[in-house]
């Protein structure tokens, strides 16, 4: 469809996950390798009964908790439980090293470099982590800026993008943020001021938003700004 | 040269770094990988002020200190730090993740089963680490056991190799240690009582041990089991 064109714009802020790669899909195509590679190394437990238990665990306990796997190992009988552990977190790293980002998001990002606008990551988690995906994305040279709260301080709140707003040294009325996130991109921002861009893209596809830009692929945003 | 056969040996354990793959070859690489991709990310050095900083932090702290990369930032200026030390990082792990076995390794193992042999790694670190570097050298299927010491319990002294052959239930003399490091892999093993392999390969190759005998390519182990 016909978009219409955001004035003014002099930044443009984008969200990592579910927004310049499929975040989702690889973090469950991992699990998945993860679950093979321990029943291979001596896991007795069914790919199911597994998938099951791990659920439980990754709803229990915090993403940066670091021993799913050996929690998940402990629920079921195993030859050698340091090689089952070993095995389900070398084939979880080894999917998630692998990550690619959404087909032209490099393009986009350089063709709107070259159209004079400044480029920023707004993201929440861990710093060194969320440069990790933009090194193994191939993306960390386009960005200008990288701006990472963490969830502990508050996330991605209204007071975040206030924040890089202040930073950048840049009106938010005159700042874009792009992200597929309603909770943590859309309506946060808008509330500091922001233009926002919602990518219709991953687990969060369904959620509703009050975006003023809606986009089902990251080059379309060449048709807004 | 024509090696003396070893009689009545049932079992056969093997040390992993330099013995099984060249440790010490991919760790230097993966030092130098890091510092040019720091360089990259932003860090203002040459490789050559980089490395002599990176050779001092490693000679001053524990291998699994964690933090040898942030440390390393810190001694610089760099635009941003955080992208830097994710740069350092992700380059070293890309190139550890990617550690292969010397020519023959596997074949070797295989060759050990068909006849007979009982195998077993015998390690020092933390055991998920050395399960790790088993499952990505391909190697983790081919061993019947698996024993690692960590290095604050005493490490790969003569009781850790009398522990592995009241484990296994065979005696000492019936077992052959291979491995490339003097002090750890032959004199405690021949002081346990056991057979030895000096592999002469990796970083250790000019120190000198009392080895029952000595191999330069771990094939030639077939002259003598």
């Amino acid at each position: 469809m016909k978009q219409k064109r955001f004035e003014g714009i002099k930044a443009v802020l984008f969200d990592i996950d579910d927004t310049l790669f499929p975040s989702s899909e690889f973090a469950s195509l991992a699990r998945k390798n993860a679950i093979r590679a321990m029943i291979d190394a001596g896991l007795e437990a069914s790919e199911e009964e597994a998938h099951k238990e791990l659920d439980k665990i990754i709803e229990k306990y915090d993403p940066n908790y670091g021993n799913h796997y050996g929690l998940l190992a402990s629920k079921f009988k195993c030859k050698d439980k340091n090689h089952v552990i070993a095995a389900g977190i070398w084939a979880y790293h080894n999917t998630k090293a692998s990550i690619s980002p959404y087909p032209n998001a490099a393009k986009t990002l350089i063709r709107l470099r070259e159209k004079g606008y400044l480029l920023a990551i707004a993201s929440e988690g861990k710093s060194i982590k969320q440069w990790d995906k933009l090194i193994r994305l191939g993306l960390d040279s386009l960005f200008h800026r990288v701006f990472v709260t963490e969830s502990g301080k508050g996330g991605k709140n209204s007071k975040f993008y206030f924040g890089i707003a202040k930073k950048l040294g840049i009106g938010a009325e005159n700042i874009a943020m792009v992200g597929d996130n309603p909770k943590r991109d859309i309506m946060p921002a808008k509330a500091a001021g922001m233009k926002t861009i919602r990518v219709e893209q991953g687990k969060r596809i369904a959620e509703k938003d009050d975006a003023d830009a809606r986009i089902s692929k990251i080059e379309e945003i060449l048709e807004i700004l």
